[in-house]
């Protein structure tokens, strides 16, 4: 089989943590040529002046994003831009053909009112028919042709992946779900605000947005067509002192006579060949055994004096609920295998 | 009014991590004379050798741990002992009229056959009916005269004194009641297992003992009284990489009818007049509130979409949680103001 | 004796770390009364909306800095605001009649033109020579009358404590000294940077501004009277990935002759009676040992194969290095005795 | 050119942190078949077990170190063992022609009787004159048919590429070089003891073993040659609150007439091409620069006030201080590019 001709790709704000992430995956990807990174606040500046490693392996400088200039270069670009920014610029690359990777939250809801309700008015309604959620275990058929895929957020990807599995298969009540999430500061992106300053993280844990994150009308959005009538969910997000890394530990009912096996039963097959969801059936997973990957470890345990079933969720924030899934969209998107490029152990100790 | 003769206390299991916080309280605490310290692994030691900053400040020699000599050095004893190695010692101290806060599991639970299903057989059943289990704010009237303090668990203080005031008054269901709590790696004492390796717990968080830890029994048996026929509840730790400080986030469903007013004026009502428990109605409060204190800090918020109560309680676990609430206990016991020695902002940063 | 009136205490800059660190010893001092805190960010708030362990302690509320009215309200003034701000409100406390202690970098170098090299053009020179460098077991014959008391930086402190005996008594060589120095993020102050984020900080360590740190001046202030003409330090400083901390390693040559027995002693001697300098003479002090305290730990080693004498000097910056120092240099102003309301033991673990 | 055929490899203590570093990047390596993997230990478990995110990849079990066996298994063995315990497993494995890549401490001295006053006696002298110190920027030569190449320590690495460009031109003095060296740790290996747990590691430092690390004898075995007679250099380490990575810094002084060009101009020769030697002439290099890497970051300031040259070499301790390096000697031994499995960017954030 002869080696494909490479696919020149771009990295829309590559001085983030996301873009340095895909930067970081790309640059081994055996079928990417890197071509185009951008960052409003070093452009001019050489890549590796502000990340050192790359010196030598990325030979590119940084440039604002331009998308009309981007088109020229990239076939596909993976844009990792604050939120309502991604837009208007994804617009014009679409309109060039140009294929899209949005690790935004821009194209996650599908519901213009319902994005407005909790962020700002949409800047480009008429595209969010269009993309694809990319929640890349739910949405395969649909990532060969897709021009834009709208990849999940952090938390999101976490939840759904433990859920979504039981929801579809009836197993657990909808109502009074618990999605108890601890993250590490890279969730929130590389924000200059007193609250993440080392001295304020370290050695702390707190709750944050309580019941009012924005991630939570995108949980439900994915888990409504699965619940019924009566889904109801209680999302709490708590930031670690940690870099990376998503634990949600999970609580839920099962219906009236659903029993361990019938739960082993439903991760088992559902995610039977796939390589990014590693279950864990009697050892509940651990941060660390998924930092530097794109997998998604998952636990459950059924206990019997309370009835509850705990569900544990782990990933790595800039890997599969960042730039490791978005690199696993593309290989979808591109007919490549997906563990192209992304196959990795994690980074222990 | 004369200043009282001090107490002469000892600290049994003085090199432990609880045992070090007892020091550093007591140490400046204006009615007590610290005389005695024992620590089987560092016996025959000066205390400053493995504590160097009490040179100076206290002048003792760690022994090994001798009832009997120990009732003819002290008035009140705090021991802090690995699991069922309190008992026998502490039959002894009593009987030879030495008062005793014991800050292990010993003591906790009043049924030698659910200690027994939980732990071991239980080394000297016939002080369970005596012990006080001094929650403090919920023991007052039995500490006067106690002559055993069964000190409660960390994990327990910080879930009981957020559920209590709402199960007293019956504003929340007493059935699936989550507690999710996260604890820093001093919980587990000074435990050398390469689980509690640095290199282990840095950057990492990981669940544990999920529905099975031994201070479940503890939490329902203080719950059960006021919890009606149906109590249940679900209680999962984590290890979070931080060295002091446990969160709780719990999640309940308050009653038909019950509004977030009730709730608030509950807690104001019960916790009116009370210095160890900080209300903080309009923002989550965070771990680093409470570092190096003997606070409680306690937070509330009534999701409107899903119905949800979610508590936040705060402690540090050597503070409110162990040493701190031990002296408090010890104060009330003496009859000095509950605050004596123990009056301190939290050491933040 | 009759308890003396209380001192009334402003602390201005109250909500950056060294004046939360003065808050937090100030509290509870038995012989000062906190009459106002201010802050320019936080100004209107009450002081436990910004630091919740307040609540219930220390009922003021926050102000921005008016000189005129700190002066109607306060007999002493703490001052720890950013670079160059002190000056002029330090200027007109001072002419009503308050007594200051200056925790920034205004008033430690003596010669204006010194300070202008390495800050600014010095917006009240005519203060610096009443200034007293507060190196508190240096300086107090002088500290009774002082008006104005120039508490010394952290990476100063934690050097000339290990320096200064040996150079007072010439055993070592004043050429070719090195200070290696290590210290926690608050060092820099609460600084709202993207380098001081915990995502920047953690796992991570660096050293920075070698050789120009703008604290080499102020050691060689110190040392320059008692080092002969040849005085050279090279001075590098390193971020941890800590919050609380310094750890200064130093590097020096003793003079011919010189044994390890003569610097033992000299410690020994220069130090004898000072409670917060604890000397470790067989154990390198950590900085665990000194976190939450006001002490100096020295301890040192000569190496027979290379003939260098190493120094290990360990401070916490927030403590001897700002906030606890300040208070020894007050506590001796007002003629209490220096450890009142500093007496406490490390925050271990 | 065709593929190469697979080389089997098997790691012998692979559930260290060497060994499971070596693991991580083998797993990956184009030319790399692993067919062995051995833990004292875990001998029986699957090597999924232990290290979670294997499963899939690497679905090998774990067994007792078996040299014999291991003959059978591999063409080459990477040892990662304890202290004097690797000696003979690689007499044997030699014997049977099995080419070894040491990564512990017995085959870098050469000298059996040095060995033998820093550690214990030697239990296989004979193949110290064999083994290569693989150094591998100053062993090239001798690699491509070593059969035991001895992999250097963590800080001698780190030290040596900064020292040994310069004193191979003479530029600088050989007396009073002081190497102040900070490591995360992993370089201490799993050893599960009280000094290495979370709460006693964290948010502290400390030096250790001044002048006494067994280190130091390596150090100045690879300098001597280039040093004249007058050798002498102090090594002082200290543990940091990190995982992973060594900052030393090194403080040497120039000789009479060197100037910053000649010592740039010293680097850049020496290093021209080397691909993991990364030079930062203008910003001192950090510890994040290079996790998760074989790069050695080098930085240079000469300090105009003192005349001392400040060379700042970082390394990941496991990547160029352990693991990697040791897999860029067996591409070397084998024919290989260096960078075949190597070729990485930093794990950033």
């Amino acid at each position: 089989m002869p080696t494909p001709e490479p696919i020149r790709v771009a990295v829309v704000g590559a001085t983030g943590y996301a873009g340095a992430e895909l930067i970081r995956w790309l640059a081994r990807h055996p079928h990417v040529r890197l071509t185009a990174v951008t960052s409003e606040q070093s452009a001019g500046k050489a890549l590796a002046d502000v990340m050192p490693s790359a010196r030598g392996k990325v030979d590119l400088r940084l440039a604002t994003f331009d998308p009309a200039r981007i088109a020229g270069e990239a076939d596909v670009a993976f844009t990792a831009l604050p939120l309502a920014t991604s837009a208007p610029g994804v617009a014009t690359l679409l309109e060039r053909g140009v294929r899209v990777v949005d690790l935004g939250a821009d194209f996650r809801l599908r519901d213009p009112q319902e994005y407005a309700r909790w962020y700002v008015p949409h800047p480009a309604p008429h595209l969010l028919a269009e993309a694809v959620y990319g929640l890349t275990e739910f949405c395969r058929p649909q990532l060969r042709a897709a021009r834009l895929v709208a990849n999940p957020g952090c938390y999101p990807t976490a939840a759904l992946l433990a859920l979504l599995p039981l929801l579809e298969r009836g197993l657990i009540e909808a109502q009074g779900i618990v999605i108890d999430a601890k993250s590490g500061v890279t969730g929130a992106g590389k924000n200059v605000a007193a609250e993440y300053l080392f001295a304020e993280v370290d050695d702390n844990l707190r709750a944050y947005k309580i019941g009012v994150h924005r991630h939570t009308p995108e949980i439900e959005q994915q888990l409504r067509p699965h619940a019924g009538s009566g889904l109801s969910i209680i999302f709490v997000p708590h930031l670690l002192p940690i870099r990376r890394g998503i634990l949600s530990t999970i609580y839920v009912r099962p219906r009236a006579g659903v029993g361990a096996d019938a739960i082993t039963r439903a991760f088992q097959e559902r995610y039977a060949g796939e390589r990014f969801v590693v279950l864990s059936p009697t050892r509940a997973p651990e941060i660390r055994d998924v930092v530097g990957t794109n997998d998604c470890a998952l636990g459950w345990t059924l206990d019997p004096r309370s009835g509850q079933l705990v569900l544990i969720s782990v990933i790595d924030n800039l890997g599969k609920g960042a730039a490791g899934q978005a690199i696993q969209n593309f290989n979808a998107m591109a007919g490549f295998a997906e563990p192209t490029g992304l196959d990795q152990l994690a980074v222990v100790p």
